[in-house]
């Protein structure tokens, strides 16, 4: 029965900057890249040997990626980057400091931004300086302008299916590197999980959440390999 | 018109050491990876901007890639990684010294197995602590006791023909990071060097070599990037 780990990229510049990143290409801090280290040196001594990589195509989960597969032994797996994989779009929030945004829109509505299921912040303005829908890594994607968690897993999701969802059904273990939100989306999907309660789950930063799967891609299992930083999980579906 | 870039990866841990690798997996060395990052600023100067990646599936050469690729704000291009573009297969020589490897069998006889186009080395012994054929990411390879250049040549034309010309011939860019031999070889298929003097064409380390190809991948123009440090260069076909 295959095992999928996935791992959330650690701290970037512009989490320490306290800023609203979503699809800007924000780089690791180095403590961004000791919590990736950390990543695969837990990987590795769980035993868990994957054959099939993927990540965004955004630096910090692709770095993310890197740095836990050097430390696994295993810069040899393949690795699929797609843009299916990015972080939930943050639109015009993209850039903005969390703290001033709240203090000019309301806790309230800055919550509701971060926390609904279903409701997009507004959109980002096309040539926004934080507007990367012409970086070239985007060439034929029709980059979102904003997006909610919802929308998110509805990008995630066809890639899941065609590219991952196969490699694991046929036996192969499988680790992913990509962010909050599209890791978020899915945990809702392979759990489950309500559209009222998944916002509450928070997959901790650089803490490989294990999960192991029945023939049907379901959950017999999960578990994060670092026991002192572990969140709730959802309850197997 | 597509463009081809070729790094051969910088210092490793067993180069400094003085032994013969192979295909055994030695790390670069700090050395090694300010070498890499310096190829991708120099690809980087002069605009190069490739759209698919290539290297083989050893550490040293991924991990050059992987340091360009940063250099050049690109690790987001796919990269595909193939054995077939490993180093030579140097055989019974890998891990021995260099220097008393020629005490032992003479300078002529290291120089004929280091030098000549079609003499392998004496093979691998099954077993040998060098022996990597039950490394996981050989899997389904048919993995070479000892391999003269010609032989390696054989074997990296089926990939080059399969999965990177095809790429080339679609007007895309690419950049391929991989060893001594590999490169020669393909240096070889594209310049049509003689069998003679293809041992003489050395490519230096971390001096990307920027070939020019018309529609049928033959060489218009090529010349490395970093001009203090190149050399002599076949003629063009």
């Amino acid at each position: 029965m295959p095992t999928l780990a996935l791992i959330r990229h650690g701290q970037s510049q512009w989490n320490l900057e306290n800023r609203f990143t979503g699809w800007w290409d924000a780089d690791l801090t180095e403590k961004g890249e000791a919590e990736a280290k950390r990543a695969g040196e837990l990987l590795k001594a769980a035993g868990f040997e994957p054959r099939q990589a993927f990540s965004s195509v955004q630096t910090r989960a692709i770095r993310t990626l890197w740095l836990s597969l050097t430390a696994m032994g295993r810069v040899w797996l393949p690795v699929e980057k797609h843009w299916r994989l990015n972080e939930r779009h943050y639109g015009g929030l993209t850039g903005l400091d969390k703290k001033q945004t709240a203090e000019k829109h309301g806790d309230e509505q800055v919550h509701i931004w971060r926390r609904s299921y279903d409701v997009p912040p507004p959109p980002m303005e096309a040539g926004s300086e934080f507007d990367l829908s012409k970086d070239p890594r985007y060439d034929g994607v029709d980059v979102p302008a904003t997006e909610s968690l919802k929308l998110t897993l509805e990008r995630v999701l066809p890639f899941w299916e065609s590219d991952i969802a196969p490699v694991l059904k046929s036996g192969t273990d499988v680790v992913i590197a990509a962010h909050g939100n599209s890791l978020r989306a899915l945990v809702k999907h392979l759990f489950n999980v309500p559209d009222e309660t998944i916002t509450g789950v928070e997959i901790p930063t650089g803490n490989p959440l294990l999960i192991e799967l029945d023939a049907s891609l379901k959950p017999t299992g999960a578990r994060y390999l670092d026991e002192a930083r572990a969140t709730e999980l959802p309850t197997l579906p």
